[in-house]
């Protein structure tokens, strides 16, 4: 399989994460509404079992493999929150995983893997060619390779958040809203974007990225796939990616309405304004969505928006950098 | 009323707070097992509206009160949450709120409460009387006063977290546990104590407190009230209280095991572990309970212990403290 997922295989991946990944709630707070100048719904994926909504495409990736190939192992390419949500697939099938990993992937998302039970191969970001090494190892050990965003069945578990979002947003009143997600290859935002083409029509995807790896954004507007030109230099690791992905792009071109753009500092103070209010622990990458609700509010449209919260694995040190940031009022 | 709430009043305050306040996630981690060597299931009160569970309580009082006397509006004592959980309440049904609040209240509970609608007037918690003041301005504007947890509809406003936590933990397989929860004044370990009996009597309330401020734990050990001899000194500002209330010490010498005492440094320390493996921002007074959890664990029995994280209303300074401490391992 290497489509997209029509919403029958959504469907079968939401039974089976049921029982094994979190039903996230939905949050706000007054004072967000208030700077937003609208109601914001905010999904709290960093809530998900290890940290990040990767556990629900990890598990519907692996689950969906027979069992005989199940039973070789998996093997996967991440800076950390898809290593952790294979890991832990992989573990709870009593299976094995080995994750390829940037040398400068966050500590902790490092730790979290290993604590998972997978094994762990860095590359240099850089310098060598990932995707080779990643072969060559699956080759060897006859691994099947978990790819991040371009997967059907990791499109199909993803888009099990836009179900939820869909049933707990109209348990808000929310039946229209643009939907805004933290994008990287677009896997997560191609999910929710079929989830909710079924579930709640009137509901849009906007995909929204970090200044200076904004492909998703620039392919949209071209109609074509573009590709970043800088591979790092963004405190935004989850979802620094080359370009968008080759089954994720057509789905939101079709779909989701303009990509959105953030910058570091909006970022920042926007992770300081989820610990103020929302009392959750967002990393950057995952706090991107919620900046542009709270930062671009003229970009968007209608009386309420809902931002995914992708992820909360985030070091220390980063995280006092975003307490640091200067008071921002409504 | 000024006894303790029957299980008819618990579920009555239960129907009034439907869908005014949130039902919060029980939230686990993988490494936190690890540390506790038992299976600890989070109650995450700090994701509640305002910050903590207090906005339960508020809102049982205020919509309790007959509609005339409710009109006149209500005035409460608190060093922050219970002034939010009251200035929600009565924001959202029409009418005034008056918090006298302490002049060392940290800023951030100060702003909230008044952007809730309250109006807060200061007293100094070493040299003027508050409950003196308080009754001079509840006498002079007819206004009723509130109290955080000597109140019978309080109290059943807090019980509805045991309620919750009775059902969550069954779906988590969990029957039997013990179950810590932060203690003040004892007015939400009396009510989940009162909601437990009736619907997991084999689970346990142990009330939990800072170093220094265990008038709760000296008292269920003495079997008769006994004050604490500081009135602050603690970071864990939320649960300083003089002493065990008059409804909720009879409430825990019956029902409660004995309680806890965590240190400083623990308090901090369950800060940054729970901002690293669950994601959540916790006050120190929300932290006590889990900090049991995972450094008490030979003064626990059984499998799984269930811990309440009360609150989340924390300065930036304080968290960046609780960042600051060194890694805690298993």
């Amino acid at each position: 399989m290497s489509g997209a997922p029509d919403f029958d295989r959504i469907k079968a991946a939401e039974a089976r994460l049921d029982g094994h990944v979190r039903r996230t709630p939905i949050l706000s707070a007054p004072a967000l509404d208030a700077l937003a100048g609208r109601r914001v719904l905010v999904k709290a994926e960093c809530l998900q079992h290890t940290g990040s909504f990767k556990a629900r495409g990890g598990w519907a990736a692996v689950s969906a493999l027979p069992a005989a190939v199940r039973a070789r192992g998996v093997i996967a390419c991440s800076s950390g929150n898809h290593a952790q949500g294979v890991a832990r697939a992989a573990a709870a099938h009593g299976t094995r995983a080995l994750i390829v990993m940037p040398g400068d992937a966050p500590a902790p998302k490092v730790e979290n893997t290993r604590a998972l039970g997978a094994e762990v191969v860095f590359y240099d970001r850089a310098r060598e060619d990932r995707d080779g090494l990643t072969a060559t190892l699956a080759e060897r050990d006859g691994l099947t390779l978990i790819k991040p965003y371009d997967d059907t069945e990791v499109i199909a578990g993803q888009a099990t958040t836009g179900l939820e979002i869909a049933a707990q947003a109209a348990a808000e009143g929310v039946h229209a809203a643009e939907v805004l997600v933290c994008c990287g290859g677009g896997g997560l935002s191609a999910g929710i974007a079929l989830a909710l083409a079924e579930t709640a029509p009137r509901m849009r995807v906007r995909p929204v990225e970090p200044d200076g790896f904004d492909d998703m954004a620039r392919s949209l507007a071209a109609g074509t796939r573009l590709a970043n030109s800088a591979r790092d230099g963004s405190i935004c690791d989850a979802i620094l990616t080359p370009m968008p992905g080759e089954i994720t792009f057509p789905v939101l071109a079709s779909r989701a309405g303009p990509g959105l753009v953030v910058t570091e500092g909006e970022v920042l103070r926007t992770m300081k304004l989820a610990f103020q209010h929302l009392k959750l622990v967002l990393e950057p990458g995952g706090a991107v969505a919620l900046a542009a609700a709270l930062f671009r509010p003229d970009a968007l449209s209608g009386d309420a928006v809902i931002a995914v919260a992708t992820g909360g694995n985030v070091s220390a040190e980063v995280f006092a950098r975003a307490l640091s940031m200067p008071p921002t009022r409504a």
